[in-house]
Protein backbone atom coordinates (compact mmCIF):
# COMPACT_ATOMS: atom_id res chain seq x y z
CA UNK A 1 0.00 0.00 0.00
CA UNK A 2 1.66 3.30 -1.32
CA UNK A 3 0.57 5.37 1.80
CA UNK A 4 2.17 7.30 4.58
CA UNK A 5 1.38 8.27 8.23
CA UNK A 6 -0.53 11.52 8.25
CA UNK A 7 0.35 12.94 11.69
CA UNK A 8 -2.06 12.64 14.18
CA UNK A 9 -1.88 16.62 14.65
CA UNK A 10 -3.35 17.59 11.02
CA UNK A 11 -5.74 14.76 11.41
CA UNK A 12 -8.58 17.43 12.03
CA UNK A 13 -7.83 19.18 7.92
CA UNK A 14 -9.22 15.38 6.33
CA UNK A 15 -12.62 15.83 8.23
CA UNK A 16 -13.01 19.79 8.94
CA UNK A 17 -14.33 20.39 5.30
CA UNK A 18 -17.19 17.72 5.91
CA UNK A 19 -16.38 15.05 3.05
CA UNK A 20 -18.70 11.95 2.66
CA UNK A 21 -16.78 9.07 4.45
CA UNK A 22 -17.04 5.59 4.60
CA UNK A 23 -16.84 3.62 7.37
CA UNK A 24 -15.91 0.25 7.90
CA UNK A 25 -16.11 -2.27 10.58
CA UNK A 26 -15.33 -5.56 11.71
CA UNK A 27 -16.62 -8.15 14.08
CA UNK A 28 -16.50 -11.84 14.48
CA UNK A 29 -14.76 -12.27 11.27
CA UNK A 30 -17.03 -10.12 9.50
CA UNK A 31 -16.53 -6.51 8.06
CA UNK A 32 -18.95 -4.27 6.64
CA UNK A 33 -19.11 -0.77 4.98
CA UNK A 34 -21.63 2.56 5.37
CA UNK A 35 -21.50 5.62 3.69
CA UNK A 36 -21.89 9.04 6.31
CA UNK A 37 -21.25 12.11 6.17
CA UNK A 38 -22.78 13.51 9.34
CA UNK A 39 -19.49 13.90 11.61
CA UNK A 40 -17.86 16.57 13.30
CA UNK A 41 -14.23 17.00 14.46
CA UNK A 42 -14.48 17.84 18.71
CA UNK A 43 -11.13 18.00 19.15
CA UNK A 44 -7.44 18.47 17.79
CA UNK A 45 -5.13 16.38 20.45
CA UNK A 46 -5.76 13.85 20.00
CA UNK A 47 -7.95 13.86 17.27
CA UNK A 48 -11.84 13.54 18.54
CA UNK A 49 -14.38 13.01 16.44
CA UNK A 50 -18.33 12.99 16.85
CA UNK A 51 -20.67 10.80 14.53
CA UNK A 52 -24.22 10.21 14.43
CA UNK A 53 -24.77 5.85 12.62
CA UNK A 54 -28.35 5.34 12.76
CA UNK A 55 -29.74 2.48 14.95
CA UNK A 56 -30.90 1.13 11.76
CA UNK A 57 -27.97 0.50 10.07
CA UNK A 58 -25.98 -3.03 10.23
CA UNK A 59 -22.94 -0.73 11.02
CA UNK A 60 -24.56 0.70 14.04
CA UNK A 61 -24.12 -2.99 15.84
CA UNK A 62 -20.86 -3.99 14.48
CA UNK A 63 -19.43 -0.81 15.63
CA UNK A 64 -21.00 -0.79 19.36
CA UNK A 65 -20.11 -4.25 20.28
CA UNK A 66 -16.06 -4.11 18.37
CA UNK A 67 -15.12 -0.56 19.94
CA UNK A 68 -13.29 0.13 16.91
CA UNK A 69 -13.63 1.51 13.52
CA UNK A 70 -11.80 3.25 10.36
CA UNK A 71 -12.90 6.25 8.84
CA UNK A 72 -11.88 6.18 4.65
CA UNK A 73 -12.41 9.01 2.89
CA UNK A 74 -12.94 8.55 -1.08
CA UNK A 75 -12.61 11.07 -3.69
CA UNK A 76 -14.87 11.53 -6.64
CA UNK A 77 -13.43 8.56 -8.40
CA UNK A 78 -15.45 6.32 -6.00
CA UNK A 79 -18.51 8.38 -5.82
CA UNK A 80 -20.79 5.28 -7.57
CA UNK A 81 -19.63 2.83 -4.81
CA UNK A 82 -20.13 5.51 -2.01
CA UNK A 83 -24.04 5.56 -3.26
CA UNK A 84 -24.04 1.80 -3.17
CA UNK A 85 -22.82 1.43 -0.11
CA UNK A 86 -25.38 3.68 0.88
CA UNK A 87 -28.45 1.80 -1.18
CA UNK A 88 -27.04 -1.77 0.30
CA UNK A 89 -26.73 -3.53 3.65
CA UNK A 90 -24.37 -5.17 5.14
CA UNK A 91 -27.46 -7.89 6.52
CA UNK A 92 -27.60 -9.38 2.89
CA UNK A 93 -24.43 -8.53 1.49
CA UNK A 94 -20.69 -8.63 1.80
CA UNK A 95 -19.89 -4.84 0.53
CA UNK A 96 -16.17 -5.52 0.05
CA UNK A 97 -16.83 -8.07 -2.25
CA UNK A 98 -19.63 -6.96 -4.33
CA UNK A 99 -18.50 -3.03 -4.60
CA UNK A 100 -14.70 -4.64 -5.38
CA UNK A 101 -13.29 -2.52 -2.62
CA UNK A 102 -10.28 -3.82 -1.00
CA UNK A 103 -9.65 -4.32 3.27
CA UNK A 104 -6.19 -3.91 4.34
CA UNK A 105 -5.32 -5.07 7.97
CA UNK A 106 -4.88 -1.52 9.61
CA UNK A 107 -2.40 -1.14 12.29
CA UNK A 108 -4.36 -0.32 15.71
CA UNK A 109 -8.07 -1.72 15.42
CA UNK A 110 -9.42 -4.76 13.83
CA UNK A 111 -11.35 -3.08 11.53
CA UNK A 112 -10.10 -3.11 7.79
CA UNK A 113 -8.65 0.16 5.73
CA UNK A 114 -10.31 0.73 2.44
CA UNK A 115 -7.23 0.49 0.04
CA UNK A 116 -9.15 2.70 -2.83
CA UNK A 117 -9.80 5.62 0.21
CA UNK A 118 -7.29 8.27 -0.39
CA UNK A 119 -7.16 8.44 3.67
CA UNK A 120 -7.79 6.67 6.37
CA UNK A 121 -8.38 7.47 9.89
CA UNK A 122 -8.04 4.49 12.86
CA UNK A 123 -10.30 5.17 15.32
CA UNK A 124 -11.57 3.44 18.79
CA UNK A 125 -15.05 4.33 20.45
CA UNK A 126 -14.03 6.41 23.61
CA UNK A 127 -17.66 7.60 24.62
CA UNK A 128 -20.97 5.69 24.00
CA UNK A 129 -23.08 7.81 26.63
CA UNK A 130 -24.58 9.54 24.05
CA UNK A 131 -25.93 6.58 21.25
CA UNK A 132 -28.82 5.32 23.13
CA UNK A 133 -30.25 8.92 22.59
CA UNK A 134 -28.80 10.40 19.49
CA UNK A 135 -27.21 7.32 18.17
CA UNK A 136 -23.76 9.66 18.90
CA UNK A 137 -20.53 7.72 18.55
CA UNK A 138 -17.71 9.54 20.13
CA UNK A 139 -14.13 8.12 18.36
CA UNK A 140 -10.52 8.72 18.92
CA UNK A 141 -7.97 8.85 15.83
CA UNK A 142 -5.03 6.60 16.77
CA UNK A 143 -3.41 6.26 13.15
CA UNK A 144 -3.46 8.29 10.35
CA UNK A 145 -3.20 7.39 6.59
CA UNK A 146 -2.92 9.57 3.75
CA UNK A 147 -1.92 8.90 -0.38
CA UNK A 148 0.66 11.59 -1.06
CA UNK A 149 -0.46 13.78 -3.62
CA UNK A 150 0.46 17.24 -5.08
CA UNK A 151 -3.04 17.96 -5.76
CA UNK A 152 -6.42 18.59 -3.63
CA UNK A 153 -8.15 15.51 -2.76
CA UNK A 154 -11.24 15.74 -4.80
CA UNK A 155 -13.57 14.88 -2.45
CA UNK A 156 -17.66 14.29 -2.15
CA UNK A 157 -20.04 16.16 -0.33
CA UNK A 158 -23.50 15.10 -0.35
CA UNK A 159 -26.51 17.41 -0.85
CA UNK A 160 -28.96 15.34 -0.33
CA UNK A 161 -31.07 12.53 -2.02
CA UNK A 162 -28.07 11.85 -4.31
CA UNK A 163 -27.10 15.01 -5.45
CA UNK A 164 -23.20 15.32 -4.19
CA UNK A 165 -20.93 19.13 -4.76
CA UNK A 166 -17.26 17.63 -5.82
CA UNK A 167 -14.34 19.66 -4.46
CA UNK A 168 -13.49 22.86 -6.29
CA UNK A 169 -10.46 25.16 -6.14
CA UNK A 170 -8.43 25.97 -3.05
CA UNK A 171 -7.96 29.68 -2.13
CA UNK A 172 -5.92 30.53 0.78
CA UNK A 173 -6.45 33.45 2.98
CA UNK A 174 -4.59 35.38 6.31
CA UNK A 175 -6.16 33.23 9.26
CA UNK A 176 -4.89 32.94 12.33
CA UNK A 177 -7.21 30.06 12.63
CA UNK A 178 -5.83 26.73 13.51
CA UNK B 1 -34.85 40.74 2.52
CA UNK B 2 -35.19 38.76 -0.28
CA UNK B 3 -35.28 35.68 1.71
CA UNK B 4 -37.85 32.87 1.77
CA UNK B 5 -38.92 30.36 3.70
CA UNK B 6 -37.07 26.87 3.50
CA UNK B 7 -38.80 23.81 4.37
CA UNK B 8 -37.55 22.43 7.84
CA UNK B 9 -37.40 18.86 6.53
CA UNK B 10 -34.88 19.95 4.04
CA UNK B 11 -32.76 21.74 6.29
CA UNK B 12 -30.23 19.07 6.67
CA UNK B 13 -29.12 19.52 2.78
CA UNK B 14 -27.62 23.01 3.75
CA UNK B 15 -25.53 21.80 6.67
CA UNK B 16 -24.50 18.13 5.62
CA UNK B 17 -21.92 19.14 2.81
CA UNK B 18 -19.30 20.59 5.77
CA UNK B 19 -19.72 24.47 4.83
CA UNK B 20 -17.86 27.18 7.37
CA UNK B 21 -21.05 28.93 9.05
CA UNK B 22 -21.21 32.17 10.84
CA UNK B 23 -22.63 31.91 14.05
CA UNK B 24 -24.83 34.64 15.34
CA UNK B 25 -24.99 35.41 18.93
CA UNK B 26 -27.54 37.74 21.13
CA UNK B 27 -27.51 38.59 24.40
CA UNK B 28 -27.94 41.45 26.77
CA UNK B 29 -28.24 44.12 23.91
CA UNK B 30 -24.42 42.52 22.78
CA UNK B 31 -24.50 40.82 19.31
CA UNK B 32 -21.61 38.64 18.40
CA UNK B 33 -20.64 36.63 15.61
CA UNK B 34 -18.11 33.78 14.85
CA UNK B 35 -17.33 31.19 12.11
CA UNK B 36 -17.17 27.77 12.91
CA UNK B 37 -16.40 24.57 11.23
CA UNK B 38 -16.93 21.85 13.83
CA UNK B 39 -20.89 21.07 13.22
CA UNK B 40 -22.96 18.21 12.02
CA UNK B 41 -26.60 17.11 11.05
CA UNK B 42 -27.88 14.49 14.10
CA UNK B 43 -31.17 14.11 13.26
CA UNK B 44 -33.86 14.97 10.02
CA UNK B 45 -36.97 16.10 11.70
CA UNK B 46 -36.67 18.43 14.33
CA UNK B 47 -33.33 18.93 12.15
CA UNK B 48 -30.67 18.66 14.86
CA UNK B 49 -27.51 19.83 15.12
CA UNK B 50 -24.57 19.52 17.00
CA UNK B 51 -21.78 21.84 17.45
CA UNK B 52 -18.37 22.19 19.15
CA UNK B 53 -17.91 25.70 20.36
CA UNK B 54 -14.45 26.55 22.99
CA UNK B 55 -15.52 27.82 25.65
CA UNK B 56 -12.23 30.20 25.09
CA UNK B 57 -14.78 31.73 22.19
CA UNK B 58 -16.50 34.96 23.40
CA UNK B 59 -19.51 33.02 21.71
CA UNK B 60 -19.80 30.15 24.33
CA UNK B 61 -20.64 32.86 27.10
CA UNK B 62 -23.33 34.40 25.07
CA UNK B 63 -25.04 31.10 23.73
CA UNK B 64 -24.77 29.54 26.78
CA UNK B 65 -26.88 32.50 28.62
CA UNK B 66 -29.11 33.13 25.97
CA UNK B 67 -29.48 29.69 24.50
CA UNK B 68 -30.46 30.86 21.04
CA UNK B 69 -28.18 31.37 17.53
CA UNK B 70 -28.58 32.02 13.99
CA UNK B 71 -26.54 29.59 11.69
CA UNK B 72 -25.51 31.38 8.64
CA UNK B 73 -24.09 30.10 5.91
CA UNK B 74 -21.96 32.14 3.92
CA UNK B 75 -20.60 32.01 0.10
CA UNK B 76 -17.23 32.49 -1.36
CA UNK B 77 -17.93 36.32 -2.09
CA UNK B 78 -17.62 36.36 1.81
CA UNK B 79 -14.09 34.38 2.93
CA UNK B 80 -12.25 37.74 3.96
CA UNK B 81 -14.99 38.53 6.37
CA UNK B 82 -15.06 34.90 7.39
CA UNK B 83 -11.48 34.62 8.21
CA UNK B 84 -11.72 38.12 10.14
CA UNK B 85 -14.51 36.91 11.92
CA UNK B 86 -12.25 34.16 12.94
CA UNK B 87 -9.52 36.23 13.75
CA UNK B 88 -10.79 38.63 15.88
CA UNK B 89 -12.78 38.26 19.28
CA UNK B 90 -16.14 39.67 20.27
CA UNK B 91 -15.08 40.82 23.44
CA UNK B 92 -13.22 43.36 21.84
CA UNK B 93 -15.00 44.92 18.49
CA UNK B 94 -18.13 44.87 17.49
CA UNK B 95 -17.95 42.40 14.62
CA UNK B 96 -21.02 43.51 13.09
CA UNK B 97 -19.75 47.36 12.53
CA UNK B 98 -15.97 46.15 11.85
CA UNK B 99 -16.79 43.63 9.43
CA UNK B 100 -20.14 46.07 7.87
CA UNK B 101 -22.13 42.75 8.21
CA UNK B 102 -26.32 43.51 8.38
CA UNK B 103 -27.85 42.05 11.18
CA UNK B 104 -31.62 41.57 10.66
CA UNK B 105 -34.08 40.76 13.22
CA UNK B 106 -34.93 36.87 13.07
CA UNK B 107 -38.51 35.35 14.00
CA UNK B 108 -37.56 33.14 16.45
CA UNK B 109 -34.69 34.13 18.49
CA UNK B 110 -33.39 36.72 19.37
CA UNK B 111 -29.86 36.71 18.26
CA UNK B 112 -29.88 38.64 14.40
CA UNK B 113 -29.80 37.31 11.39
CA UNK B 114 -26.49 37.64 8.86
CA UNK B 115 -28.46 39.29 5.72
CA UNK B 116 -25.62 38.94 3.67
CA UNK B 117 -25.59 34.91 4.01
CA UNK B 118 -27.21 32.92 1.26
CA UNK B 119 -29.16 30.62 4.30
CA UNK B 120 -29.92 31.14 7.67
CA UNK B 121 -31.25 28.36 10.14
CA UNK B 122 -32.78 30.24 13.86
CA UNK B 123 -31.74 27.57 16.64
CA UNK B 124 -32.45 27.17 19.94
CA UNK B 125 -30.03 25.77 22.72
CA UNK B 126 -31.76 22.21 23.47
CA UNK B 127 -29.16 20.00 25.45
CA UNK B 128 -26.07 21.58 27.26
CA UNK B 129 -25.43 18.19 28.78
CA UNK B 130 -22.28 17.55 27.08
CA UNK B 131 -21.11 20.95 26.74
CA UNK B 132 -18.89 20.99 30.22
CA UNK B 133 -16.63 17.86 28.72
CA UNK B 134 -16.70 18.20 25.20
CA UNK B 135 -17.89 22.06 24.56
CA UNK B 136 -20.75 20.18 22.62
CA UNK B 137 -23.73 22.17 22.01
CA UNK B 138 -27.00 20.39 20.77
CA UNK B 139 -29.51 23.16 18.80
CA UNK B 140 -33.30 22.48 16.96
CA UNK B 141 -33.38 24.41 14.17
CA UNK B 142 -36.62 26.48 14.62
CA UNK B 143 -37.35 28.01 11.24
CA UNK B 144 -34.50 28.34 7.94
CA UNK B 145 -34.23 31.01 5.49
CA UNK B 146 -33.01 30.84 1.79
CA UNK B 147 -32.12 33.04 -0.59
CA UNK B 148 -33.23 31.71 -3.98
CA UNK B 149 -31.10 30.86 -6.90
CA UNK B 150 -30.77 28.64 -9.39
CA UNK B 151 -27.25 28.42 -9.10
CA UNK B 152 -25.60 25.71 -6.29
CA UNK B 153 -24.61 28.07 -3.34
CA UNK B 154 -20.02 28.71 -3.43
CA UNK B 155 -19.73 27.58 -0.10
CA UNK B 156 -16.45 27.08 1.72
CA UNK B 157 -14.79 24.75 3.32
CA UNK B 158 -12.21 25.05 6.10
CA UNK B 159 -8.74 22.86 4.95
CA UNK B 160 -6.69 24.22 8.21
CA UNK B 161 -4.61 27.61 8.48
CA UNK B 162 -6.71 29.61 6.36
CA UNK B 163 -6.97 27.04 3.18
CA UNK B 164 -10.41 26.92 1.71
CA UNK B 165 -11.98 24.52 -0.49
CA UNK B 166 -14.57 26.02 -2.85
CA UNK B 167 -17.74 24.27 -3.63
CA UNK B 168 -17.49 22.80 -7.21
CA UNK B 169 -19.36 21.14 -9.60
CA UNK B 170 -22.59 18.85 -8.95
CA UNK B 171 -23.12 15.57 -9.53
CA UNK B 172 -25.99 13.14 -9.64
CA UNK B 173 -26.00 9.51 -8.39
CA UNK B 174 -29.01 7.30 -8.07
CA UNK B 175 -29.18 6.76 -4.62
CA UNK B 176 -31.77 5.73 -2.01
CA UNK B 177 -30.41 7.70 1.13
CA UNK B 178 -31.87 10.78 1.91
Amino acid sequence: MKKRNFPLSKAYRLLEPGPVVLVSTAHKEKMNIMAMSWHMMMEFEPPTIGCIISNRNHSFDMLRKSKECVINIPTVELAEKVVRCGNTSGQKIDKFKVLALTPVAASHVSAPLIAECYANLECKVVDTRMVNKYNLFILEVLKAWITPSEEPARTIHHLGRGLFMVAGETIKLRSKMK
